[in-house]
């Protein structure tokens, strides 16, 4: 089976200058893979005219062309000419739409205290659609439009991320879609994602399994410093891949956290919900990342009370109650002191359960017997503790990173045990 | 003058599926932009051959072609063999690279106890080149390569950013790369940072300063809660952009809070650094982002001495010393709890200048009175309390990170008054 091909052309000044990374390119592509679509390219380009018009040339070869960008009412912005002039189809105003922008546009203008008059002419600029164009209305100021090219039909949605998504549900609504999306199935996904292991060694236990192929396509990322798997399972094969999920998977089981995409933090606090647990954090190294994850997740303030960011050691002590001959014995960077904040978090902040994190994050700091990379992390709750000891390479983002990941992954262990 | 283009191919099927973020095109198109050539595409793809050696070809139009990955050891990995293909020579085994990878694999067999008869046939496919191409040697075990292909001059390097990074160097003192660069001037690059202005705000100032142009490009750009405004002055072109500058940027002279690139925490910090102050934070919806962003920057602990994460009221009171009253009475979002706050981490963490933050970053929390959004931040320093009020549309994590933005800012200016 072919899937139809879906091509992303994303524009934008600042992305194909590298100042901004593009999040639009991922979305298309990863809805269209969602889809059952092939997500074939995705091309960048600024608002040169030439530029785009090539990029957007070669797109059209493809079954579906998403394109992002370039809708806004000034000169520069081309998107809708240039659609228009490659699928070979005049403009026209769609007075509807010019309607709803112009309500837009007067308030703008108020509020800007400015006449509305200079706004007319990019109005209608707006409110102009290829020939044959679906209007799918606008989000924030700027318009969304599907047009049937013949082989091809292209979508194309503002810029900025959140407009572009909620657009994009009523271009899966129009016809032209409606017809592409009926020649597609949508695959089943299956994702993974494990703590612990290298991405070299899931690869190779994929390879030991046979690898991937005969309808069950196999992605293995490392991010977060977790490795992330996912299947994607053509219809009618899910018995091949239970078969080499089982066998890529098996030597693999004690890594795996999760089946359902949700992040570290979010199964935590799960955990601790399901058990009446709550729970507190004392970060020395990672200052605050570790408890800016945890309460990133909605409704974690059922579970986490709060944390102490303990920097500098006179903290570690008058707010985590660590002793301090401790600190004075052993340095901050320690055993000895990340199990007496883990304790002083418990104790100060009355939770059940704490997670604590000490290391040196450098640049500075480092010595030989205590070189940079160098984290402490200490778990520990009514079930007992978990310590441990980890050495860092890389930079100083790198290494704060990847000890609150530790640090996340280690409560979680805590809790299974 | 008209620049050499420059056209970016990144290849990884993660990339193209959307699974994750590609670094190396930003990577490579602010370099390209850095070094005087102009930026002209950026094309990410699969592994599919077919699609990788249309956009080659595209590619290959620019003056130079930055590529990057699909040099691994596996037969999907065909940048090489597509590069020869594409430029019209053919593949020779470099013997000396040969020898390097080796070295580097044997020591992996080893690792992995596998035997090195296993990898043979990877490393001569890796240490293969098109004909004419120079080997930049290797990074991790994946080579790089410069090829003079006529009309355009083809870099590739391995997909891992550090590894493309670090080999990047090396291409630019190729003979080929060398010539390009011949022709081209390096832009210099005004970098203004502003905060507590609107993006369209400052584009109306631009088009009201006469827009720009005539040797002088300006990107605004929204980054952070903050705008970006980036410009790009052609050699010679210094007195127009003063002018320009200065047209444009005095009536928003009071929104700049630098002109060096450096993020608001370093601003803070180096402030603190100079007056000999100490700095803490308390935080409750933020729950550590502050914290986090100022611990991010290397050296902070000589002015961060640490923070409370006080999510629950308790954590407020017992931490912070809130009093209950006050919380009975205002409820813990509130103006008065945010100064209280505020007061609490001075006194507890002992330091000159706290900010604290309260608010509610929803989903759920919100009532009429205070709606999901509503955030109090409060500064307080010896030179006096900067209390602030914001309502934040949107969602969970856009409120605390804007909550963050605000909050940084907010101590920047408690310490410039």
């Amino acid at each position: 089976m072919t899937r139809p091909r879906a091509a992303v052309v994303v524009t934008g000044s600042e992305l194909v200058r590298g100042e901004r990374s593009d999040l639009n390119g991922p979305f298309y592509a990863q809805e269209a893979l969602r889809l059952g679509l092939q997500p074939a390219r995705i091309a960048i380009v600024g608002d040169d005219p030439v530029e785009l018009e090539t990029v957007l040339r070669e797109a059209f070869d493809a079954d579906v062309c998403l394109v992002s960008g370039g809708l806004g009412p000034t000169h520069d912005d081309r998107t809708i000419e240039l659609v228009a002039k490659v699928a070979g189809v005049g403009l026209r105003l769609d007075e509807g739409l010019e309607a709803e922008i112009e309500a837009i546009s007067r308030r703008f203008a108020e509020r800007m205290r400015r006449p509305y008059a200079d706004f007319v002419a990019g109005v209608r600029k707006q409110a102009t659609l290829p020939e044959g164009g679906i209007s799918l209305g606008i989000a924030g100021t700027a318009p969304g439009v599907v047009l049937d090219a013949g082989s091809c039909v292209v979508v194309v949605l503002p810029g900025p991320p959140g407009e572009l998504q909620r657009l994009w549900p009523r271009a899966l609504e129009t016809e032209p879609m409606r017809r592409v999306l009926g020649r597609t199935t949508e695959p089943e996904r299956r994702i993974l994602r494990m703590f612990g292991v290298s991405e070299s060694a899931v690869a190779k236990a994929l390879a030991d399994a046979g690898g991937d192929g005969d309808g069950v396509e196999v992605t293995i990322c490392a991010r977060d410093f977790e490795i992330h798997v996912d299947l994607v399972v053509e219809p009618g094969m899910g018995a091949r891949a239970d078969e080499l999920e089982r066998d890529f998977l098996g030597p693999l089981e004690e890594y795996v956290f999760g089946r359902d995409g949700r992040s570290v933090q979010e199964v935590v606090l799960e955990r601790c919900r399901a058990e009446g647990l709550t729970l507190g954090t004392a970060e020395s190294c990672t200052g605050g990342l570790v408890a800016g994850r945890l309460t990133s997740v909605p409704g974690s303030s059922e579970v986490f009370r709060g944390g102490v960011v303990a920097y500098e050691d006179a903290v570690k002590h008058d707010l985590l109650g660590v002793p301090e001959e401790l600190l004075r014995a052993h340095g901050a960077v320690s055993a000895e002191v990340a199990e007496a904040m883990a304790a002083g978090a418990r104790e100060r902040l009355g939770v059940d359960v704490a997670v604590s994190v000490t290391g040196i994050a450098g640049p500075g700091g480092g010595t030989p017997e205590k070189p940079v990379g160098l984290v402490f992390i200490h778990a520990a709750g009514p079930m007992g503790e978990r310590p441990v000891r980890i050495e860092i390479p890389g930079e100083r983002e790198w290494v704060r990173a990847r000890s609150a990941a530790t640090a996340l992954h280690l409560v979680r262990r805590l809790l299974e045990s």
